[in-house]
């Protein structure tokens, strides 16, 4: 199903195997004759073809094997051992099959990647103060303003704005139609896709004695670590005195919204449609999931998973898991039940009530 | 108060009445002498000028008729029959007046997109191996990537971005400002707004045994059907390893996200901010509310409808309305009554206690 | 900590009072040798280095003050009255520190902006029917269509797309990639945040009686009032036949959507990730807070407050705060609540047997 490489371009299962050795990640084959198959591309244990190689991470989908097609297929020794016969695919052991397809799968996205044009592209507009690294492409009409630095091997997509002296590290992949406003800070290998804005002003105002708001302009910037993945329009703003940071292996799904003076702590990952407001400080390895809510001002302690929709709107000092969401219902079920939220307070007074009566009616009987 | 046409280049009532019977619509005319009315543009009751139609779709509204400036408006016999008098507009008589308003929109508007300048903008950047299909137009700064089929007819705005190999049906409309990644197929007639991101990357990653996390390249791509609309910043993720699938005459709003790898079936309409998370399945002919949310790796049933706001967390087998909202309240009563929910589980306890009570206290008596 | 102007570059303490001045705001300078300090920009008490101005605005920081760097910090007459000694800073007196910090703010951010490139850029593509204001700034890549007015000194960022017989006015701040569509009326000194899409069509359909849905040409447009701020990604939609109206004042966040025909009053503020349906009302001088949602054809009046993630799903006719928030807890203890939602109508059921059989009970012993 996935885009496969052409016979002549693809690689032998040998030279995938070198490839995740120097990643450090060691398999076994089982059959070294099989080490010259050429593999195309990646399937599914139902969907890959004779030219693809597959991979069991589930074990309850062991019995998807039978009929499995693929060239080769990734699994765990338990699961070799389990085998019936002698499989008539290639068997690759390795005790993560999930982590194997995965660097397999940047493997192939990569040789895609190499094929594109590179280079810079005549229509990009560079101001001749930017600096643009060796190998880095720069797309068609691209801008690419005052004091920039883009880092070696980094690819900027059409369309890409990048404000006055942002930065972006090496071997970034910044997709097309994206806004970098200034003084944007972007660290090494990020993956950034199309849509998203960085840097835009915080939303941040005082009353005006005149009436209305005044705008506090927001002077600070945006600080991203390294090997950082933005999804496809997700805003990040700029702080309003000091940066908004984003830590190192910070994972961000699409239409996120990250207020000003943010923080979020390294290898923190959250899902799509979340938003954090201003100054909130989300602790490092925490995991957002999608459409959940962080209000402003808080502070989310380290190793912490929200689920998704929650509603954060106080603290959180100490690690696990937390929840808050309506159980949702067929709709006249959900009626009946929501009416009584309303009186839930009212509800607690009449048990009180009775609880008090009970108890004096059995103090009376003793 | 719309745009209107002027009187030279406006159409006579007789020509939209053939306009409408060529798409299956039979209208009648009460007073032919009305024919040769020139008709500038639509409005409503209140509004319409002396040089516009208007309709009454709400008999609610049948009040508005003696007010009503419009040179014509449309209604059912049944509203006509009601009439005290013959009416001061020509009379057209047809049993669904809001179809025969949607259909006389998309004629106004198609009227103004015809007058569009149209060819290939000699600034577009479009790769030798494209294939723009006969009376296309592409807009300024649009890139065209290699292998990217374009069908006839069909109009990109400007700035918009296509991907390698990827396929856009005849007679669609892009809109300016859009990115479609590599290999997103979409079908003819679609309709896509600005800022939408279609064939990003999915959201997904392995744990790395050497901390932080491993990307999963997203290999998949997205097909969409015939007869689509996807609304301004809604974005649609690639398959990691499949293709992410939306159905024909899917309606998708604004700011939508779908996971990769998820399905939409077929006339399934998408109110905007609605998240759903990666390989759910949602059935045909569903209706979501906005802002209502839906976890991964579900399966909704066909002819669902699911209430704006509501978390849809397990599948959904049975078609009917689905909805989970918390009710809002004057922020203090909301207070009171939200404190009682984290005590909701010890309430039903004590409620418990005390009817066990009751009923030994019963049994006694007996 | 925020971008510094070069001292050769930067205002006097005196320079900057006077411009305070002529914005209406008297403040006060205790010691007149410091009128000629240079201020090269502006810190939090706690970062602003040697050559800044800072300010004290919540009471509570004031023990900040000591170890404060800054050249000059703003505070309250009481704040200063307070002090200890004379201070090793230039104190600034102005009743309303927040207020004087924004308008110091904006001077800093507008030097910035100054000292930008300005000018039509050849690359833009500008449709000869199209009348650009004097001193106005078009990016590169701008695509201005037929009949377009830009207001004198508006600055339209790099690949914005503005649609025919659109109309911005002066003063405006249009950021790189927004999408203006056609017939979009924007007042004086807008300013509109990357990735923004105004003017999008409504999401409206008619069931067709083949199957599926007919679209509804949305004829209507946008205005917006003067002094309008909008956040990136944030998306308002057009009218369908009447306009879309967002007041004067009005204040939107990132990520933002606003359905047809909603109307804004002046003044009212709203936080990111809002989702305001169709043909909604707010009123003036109202607050949303982030991720809220609010349903269609409902009418909020003036000064209402709503909670950030609530949803409104029926009109407000009385100003004050409305909250409707499910709380979140550690995930078990909500698992076990959360499990009582779906019987609160039967527990209050079993509640009111309980109280009836208590009267009984009662009535038998008098």
């Amino acid at each position: 199903m996935p885009v496969l490489l052409e016979a002549a371009q693809a690689p032998t299962l040998a030279d995938l195997l070198t490839y995740l050795q120097q990643q450090g990640l060691c398999a076994q084959l089982m059959d070294q004759a099989a080490a010259a198959i050429k593999i195309q591309g990646i399937g599914s244990l139902q969907q890959a073809s004779a030219q693809e190689i597959s991979f069991l991470s589930n074990p309850q989908l062991q019995a998807q094997l039978q009929g499995c097609q693929a060239a080769a297929v990734i699994m765990t020794q338990t699961v070799y051992d389990q085998l019936p016969a002698k499989p008539h695919f290639a068997a690759v052991i390795f005790e993560q099959p999930y982590l194997m397809y995965a660097l397999l799968a940047q493997w192939f996205d990569q040789s895609r990647l190499n094929a594109l044009p590179s280079g810079i592209h005549p229509t990009a507009v560079i101001d001749p103060s930017a600096q643009i690294g060796a190998g880095a492409h720069i797309g068609p009409y691209c801008v690419i303003e005052a004091g920039v630095f883009i880092g070696d091997s980094s690819r900027v997509g059409a369309g890409t704005v990048i404000g006055a002296h942002s930065q972006i590290g090496q071997h970034a992949l910044i997709h097309p139609r994206v806004t970098v406003y200034h003084q944007v800070i972007i660290g090494a290998r990020a993956i950034i896709h199309s849509g998203a804005v960085l840097g835009a002003d915080g939303f941040g105002f005082a009353p005006h004695p005149q009436g209305g708001w005044a705008k506090i302009a927001q002077l600070g910037g945006v600080t991203i670590g390294d090997d950082v993945e933005i999804g496809a329009n997700t805003t990040i703003d700029r702080g309003a005195l000091d940066n908004t940071v984003i830590g190192h292996g910070v994972k961000l799904d699409n239409q996120i919204m990250l207020g000003h003076n943010v923080h979020i702590g390294d290898h923190t990952a959250i899902a799509a449609c979340v938003g954090v407001a201003g100054s909130t400080h989300i602790g490092a390895r925490c995991i957002v999931g999608g459409a959940a809510m962080v209000s402003g001002h808080l502070t989310i302690t380290d190793d912490v998973q929200i689920s998704g929709g929650t509603a954060v709107t106080s603290s959180i000092t100490k690690a696990g898991r937390y929840s808050g969401v309506y159980p949702f219902a067929e709709h006249k079920h959900w009626q009946y039940n929501a009416a009584v939220i309303s009186q839930l307070s009212q509800l607690r007074k009449r048990l009180r009530t009775l609880e008090r009566e009970a108890e004096l009616h059995k103090t009376k009987q003793e």
